[in-house]
């Protein structure tokens, strides 16, 4: 067993409450190329704040909107929430190093260690907070793999409002476990498509017995969010607001290895919608943006989902359904659904416009990865260190063992962090089928793409 | 929401790396009457240190023998391994005490922030490690609700043994997901009763179509390791060695009290087999029982598995198939099983001799609840605690609320310390019963105790 560490750092590092960040970092300011705004699909012209407001309550409006301030105070009673399960562990791989027998130096960031699973009650508390502020009853949203649908339960629970979530209609069938959380938390759960709504019903006419999408839940969220007073729509993931929260991640990972002089060469994030790997990178992308730093960032995404490496930077609809607003970013079209085999979540047919810029200036290198490798990845990370890592996390994992391979071949020692934003527990089905042999990959055809940027809107003129 | 707090006492007190316990205690060794040695049932005389190590490598017999040696030195390889996920948060349960209104200040020691879900990864690594250290292949084990079982699969994984886990058929079937975590740490896992063993065949003769249960899957653990070189039965709690290791539990959190000088006025645990329970009280039991301080203990067991409350002291065999010694502690006859409705673990027929003699020293206190009442508790302190807690852990929930619900009467700020055991995320079924509600208690009837006592072993002459 292992016996040669560097005693001064310890297994993970905590930060002392006092130490905490008490405000979020809002990339954008320091970005020299801003992401695009977002636009008003009927007159292509950027969304104005009033527009806005009737799908996000008023803070959130402002923060989405503003890429000039740097830093936002986080307020004192998302502050206390936070403290109810931050800060999270950032957590020395010594047994990952040795198991691997590289030179390399890995962190990784956890965000696992609450009940949600992951990462992504970090803006749940903050969207509903501010929600309540404005004196609304409750708040709508979609989810998918369902580890946003609980974090936003989980956080409606703690603040006392209603949460209604639409969540993926073969998501709700396959994975019971989570819709029981949710419920457990008192959020109400309906499968979509729907006849809930308008736009499920249109959908459910068009294409009866389908078993739903991201696209098509977001559309009906949004839908019973604007239908009804007292409500407001949130989002998990994309968007500007969703990224500043979710800086929490990447400022205690800054400050935790700040405390030991340590500096990452590569960071590494997994890559759906951009929310974590946007708040892990973001304290880190502003200090290089400055000039400060020089970091060597990499967003990775499935193979079967390839948004950055495969797609289009253009404006597209963020939904199925067509009722959002046009986001700039790195999109395989608003049709396009991952292959049926694909496990896990990280299957949002865009990319967060922050992240999407950042890529298209070269700041960011993408990789897309192969699901049977990315589960070996998330098997032998389980097996040395002891997590049981999320199949969207394990893509990190996937990569942080390949870049720690390489400094093996180089003699290299590297310090490399990565995000595990999440716990596998409800993706036992997908662990099942990998142990059992029978996971397969999937790679869209070129046509496939072609399908789906057939659908891309008209573009407005530069 | 809350904002007045001690504002000198952190949410999650954790301890550093240097304040962590390098040493187990030995509750035995500071009580007045020890527990009474486990049998041989053929000769009814104590079991010999030859005679167990059969069954347990050499180190755990020494461990489960000694009942004088008051502290042990946990090695250094399982200390590391700890430090993976250990020091466990004891968390201020602000938010609770605020919804409660109650002056009473609640306190629990969070097992459930490692993959295995629970606290039984503390002893799992240590009975893994000591089987390695004799050069031993692998280890045997049972498993009922699947935290046992997964804990055990993990530290094999990490000590790279081989682990066969029988499962209890029921929960074989009804659990897939666990049987999946097993599997993707390594571990073979059979449904028990099975054909792999002499005892598993007699038993499918005997009761075709039998779900299982706990006492048998022991017999067929216990089989499988005595009938092939290399193997050890290693077992999830009861016996005096896994509490010697689960004393770490209550090391932390009195470690982390005395920081702050907190005293407990009430320490609450869960009892199935009285792992977790034994291990939390068990620095708290030496304190009182060498005089220095004084504390009120209270056991919480199901109504449905009443060892304690309504089961009686006596010797008795320790599995189904009465391949194991027999030993004395509160026990409902090892024929008894609660009935289908009970959801969750705290399903075993007796009760660690450490804690029976505890119990009938009048040390500790014990206190049955109804599931429906522990449901409720557990939804409560989810939603505001935000974490799921497994329905055992539950059972403390519920009388900590219990007894802060009397400080609000009284208006006594008692301190009150109790265990979370684990996470509750395999559990979505029962959860999904209770929130449908579905959910119901079941008490057995005298006449249903009297049919577990009449299956008792001759006990021996005093």
């Amino acid at each position: 067993m292992r016996d040669q560490r560097d005693t001064n750092i310890p297994y993970k590092i905590y930060l002392s409450e006092s130490e905490m960040p008490t405000q979020w970092y809002n990339v954008r300011a320091d970005m020299q190329h801003k992401p695009a705004p977002l636009l008003n699909p009927a007159t292509l012209q950027p969304m104005t704040p009033e527009e806005l407001s009737h799908v996000f309550c008023d803070e959130l409006v402002a923060q989405e909107l503003d890429d000039t301030t740097a830093y936002f105070d986080i307020p004192k009673e998302i502050l206390d929430f936070y403290k109810m399960y931050r800060p999270s562990p950032l957590v020395r791989a010594y047994c990952l190093e040795e198991k691997l027998q590289t030179p390399a130096k890995i962190y990784y960031k956890f965000e696992g260690n609450n009940t949600s699973g992951s990462h992504k009650l970090n803006s749940a508390i903050a969207q509903a907070y501010y929600a309540k502020k404005q004196g609304l009853k409750g708040v709508t949203t979609e989810t998918g793999a369902g580890q946003w649908g609980t974090a936003l339960a989980m956080a409606c629970a703690f603040l006392d409002m209603d949460c209604k979530v639409y969540m993926v209609k073969v998501s709700y069938e396959q994975k019971p476990f989570r819709r029981e959380v949710m419920r457990t938390y008192g959020a109400s759960v309906t499968p979509s498509p729907s006849d809930t709504t308008a736009v499920g019903r249109k959908i459910l006419a068009e294409h009866p017995g389908t078993s739903g999408s991201l696209g098509c839940a977001i559309s009906e969220a949004v839908e019973a969010a604007t239908s009804q007073p007292g409500y407001r729509y949130v989002l998990g993931s994309v968007l500007n607001q969703v990224l500043l929260h979710q800086s929490v991640i990447g400022l205690e990972a800054k400050t935790a290895l700040d405390k030991y002089g340590i500096k990452p060469d590569i960071i590494i994030g997994c890559a759906g919608g951009g929310s974590n790997l946007g708040g892990l990178i973001s304290p880190f992308m502003g200090a290089q943006l400055r000039g400060e730093e020089t970091y060597h960032f990499i967003a990775v995404e499935p193979a079967s989902c390839p948004s950055l490496t495969r797609g289009r930077f253009v404006y597209d609809y963020c939904d199925t359904g067509r009722v959002c607003p046009l986001a700039k970013m790195y999109t395989l079209g608003s049709g396009f659904i991952p292959s049926a085999n694909h496990a896990g979540g990280l299957r949002y047919h865009g990319m967060s416009p922050v992240v999407s810029q950042l890529y298209d200036d070269g700041l960011i290198e993408a990789r897309s990865v192969e699901q049977t490798a990315v589960f070996a990845a998330a098997e032998e990370f389980a097996r040395i260190e002891g997590i049981l890592p999320a199949p969207e996390s394990s893509h990190a994992i996937r990569v942080a063992i390949d870049e720690a391979m390489k400094c093996k071949e180089t003699g290299e020692e590297k310090t490399i962090l990565f995000g595990l934003t999440g716990t596998g527990y409800f993706d036992m089905v997908a662990y099942g089928k990998y142990n059992d042999g029978e996971m397969t990959d999937s790679i869209p055809t070129d046509a496939e793409l072609e399908a789906g940027f057939a659908g891309l809107p008209p573009q407005p003129q530069a």
